[in-house]
């Protein structure tokens, strides 16, 4: 392995693409809110298009694979080793904010402009990879632009059917030239013993690095997830002022109950030592009908525990369903928790994490370890056995939403981090 | 006045009627689901039509105000007395049932057919008010054919628009053939110093007559009620892994938390000797901008609070106001509880809930005394001093909805009741 010392002789970053594409990106992605890039369609689309031609025109080798995520590669000096990739997505949630994704993608590009303008090679090949559809806002399913790229989508993943169009996921895909039957036949455009490692430069969505005056994060750790998408309390329809308290079986009161009960057992976790988050981010009577003169019959939920301890999970969805029943022979309701979906936690490579900390400490950068609460790409890439690391970047006011606020000169700290680190491995 | 045992010789109600009534109204007014007559809409007409017809053809007088109730008459043998009233109203909720006002319109058709039929003219005339617009499901205001009738609708009440069409009050109004301009200038179709008394039939919407037993209801008094119909709780959008629970200003877990702290109030009041519902009917995040992935930052609901005492009212919404307080601060969020409307309890003729006691007692029908929780049409009539009172009539699964559940017996049962005290009072 190379020392620090030879990455710190490579060029800097191309500052001016990264400008001018963050600019571009906002414009194509603005819907007069926020910024929507729809995954699989016209706003993702944009995005990658856009990538794609200042590729070319900064002299970078491009590909897609059948899921048509976009590969950008800076060839080696030496062919057919194992190639140093970084990237991350490039579409967003509806009415989201600019960076979440694309700036790991941007700082790839910078980092490998930077590179050919200045005429530096190095041995193995660099691949920024832009992402398809991390964001499961659109279809119901997990990284699949990540997952695809393994050969790892499982194939019903194709009919998936986004909500605001009604169409699948294969149809999608055939709209945009790209080959859903290779999908189904879990061709991997990847293979892990050909990836030398993966660093995944993101947003911090939270406010932990704004709080702590610290600009980067290098992640510990993403949390893994145990999320009840669909669920639903059925109590009975009444007239609110015909019936007595004693006869009601009332959904708004039971999910209510259980809302706070969940605050409750995530506090008592959280005691006994444990790290999670416990969310219901939509609760919904039917809008037809409940009425603000009915006791509610119906209440639509969703559950979402996340942390770094798959026993964590575990233990906080056994004592969920233990307040289920206890909630529901109490206000005469049925819950229906729908499918639980999971997603395993990602462990990050011990010694990219000292890379990403040695590199920053050498270009004067305060650094913090934290784990990700989020779920990314990279959590794919590490379940491959992939070398993987994450650095995050200080943003204000969280992400998946208009006011997502990172500052350019932390974003530039980031990818300077991001180049030595990628400039190290690819010798 | 005459005593009982005089009515005792009017001739039986027009059951035939009743029942081809009762299915001509289902067909009218079956959605697929329920039953739906909108008010001021294509579904309330055709009931209003059948109404009308069918009274013509029993040979009665008909006519109609400016608001469109429809009035149907038996003159009396002295013109120019006092009137004795009786009816209900003929909308329904969205997916609601079929007796749930119409029953006592029916009732009181029913009544009059069978005097026609049998030669019998009371000295007063008799009048069945088909009321517009009782259920506030459509237009956000309470009692409109009713209050209209007396002068009493607020002339800002015709710009109320109704959700599902986007049309005003005013505009639904014109469409049909009614007069929008005499209820901007309060024309009273109905002075109340004409009324000789008001009785409303109507069908219970909670489970107290079944569980009791018992076919009929008089009603001691209308519950009035005080109401949030648009509140608001304005959190902050966040990363649902990303956003350690110090940082979150959840909307969700505020609302529950609410909920949750209503019940308690509720049953503080209760044990202090208090009657009183309360409900949170309506709970929902917003449907673009939540997720399952996101800590919510707005949730809509209503409050609905009902008594028969104004004072206990008043404490609900001092302690309502104090848990919204707490809840806020603890929790970071804001509350917007928008426009508070309140309808004052309607106070029943003492006379008139013995004179119905009593006609039950001599045809061998149990009754038993309760509140109605629910606001009536009768309200508006005690409102105006008028001697008013209630029938409640068994049934089963509550109401504002497709299973409501009346028997013929039962129905047959208020009715015979309802003919005695219409005659005893019209003489």
């Amino acid at each position: 392995m190379t020392s620090l010392s030879t990455s710190e002789g490579v060029p800097e970053p191309d500052w001016a693409l990264a400008d001018a594409l963050f600019v571009t990106l906002h414009a194509s992605g603005f819907d007069g809110v926020g910024i929507t890039r729809d995954s699989y369609g016209a706003g993702e689309q944009r995005a990658h298009d856009l990538l794609r031609e200042q590729a070319e025109r900064s002299g970078l080798q491009v590909s897609v694979d059948g899921a048509l995520n976009l590969y950008i590669t800076l060839p080696g000096r030496t062919p057919d080793t194992a190639v140093v990739m970084t990237g991350s997505h490039l579409d967003s949630v509806p009415r989201g904010g600019n960076y979440d994704g694309a700036a790991g993608v941007v700082a790839g590009l910078a980092v490998l402009s930077g590179w050919r303008k200045g005429g530096y090679q190095p041995q193995h090949d660099v691949t920024v990879m832009a992402v398809r559809a991390e964001e499961s806002a659109w279809f119901p399913v997990s990284y699949v632009g990540s997952k695809a790229a393994f050969g790892l989508l499982p194939a019903q993943a194709l009919h998936a059917t986004r909500a605001d169009t009604g169409q699948t996921l294969s149809e999608h895909l055939t709209k945009l030239g790209g080959d859903p039957l290779s999908l189904a036949r879990q061709v991997a455009a990847l293979r892990p013993a050909r990836i030398n490692c993966f660093v995944e430069v993101h947003i911090e969505q939270g406010p932990v690095l704004i709080e702590a005056g610290v600009p980067l994060g290098v992640v510990s750790g993403i949390c893994g997830s145990l999320r009840y998408r669909r669920a639903r309390a059925l109590g009975y329809y009444a007239h609110s002022g015909a019936t007595p308290r004693s006869h009601r079986r009332d959904a708004v009161v039971a999910v209510s109950q259980l809302v706070v009960t969940l605050q409750r057992l995530w506090q008592e976790l959280e005691h006994e030592g444990h790290e999670l988050t416990v969310t219901v981010g939509q609760f919904a009577t039917d809008p037809v009908q409940a009425d603000f003169s009915k006791v509610s019959g119906q209440v639509d939920f969703c559950i979402d525990l996340r942390s770094q301890q798959p026993l964590t999970l575990t233990l906080m969805d056994e004592r969920l369903h233990r307040a289920i029943d206890e909630i529901a022979s109490e206000h005469g309701v049925t819950f229906e928790l729908g499918e639980r979906t999971q997603s395993t936690p990602g462990v990050m490579s011990a010694q990219l994490i000292a890379d990403l900390h040695t590199a920053a400490q050498n270009l004067g950068l305060q650094t913090r370890c934290m784990p990700s609460g989020a779920g990314h790409d990279a959590a794919v890439f590490a379940g491959q056995g992939i070398d993987t690391a994450m650095l995050f970047i200080r943003n204000a006011n969280g992400s998946h939403n208009p006011d997502e606020a990172m500052s350019i000169e932390d974003f530039q700290a980031a990818t300077r981090v991001l180049g030595r680190v990628l400039a190290q491995r690819a010798g």
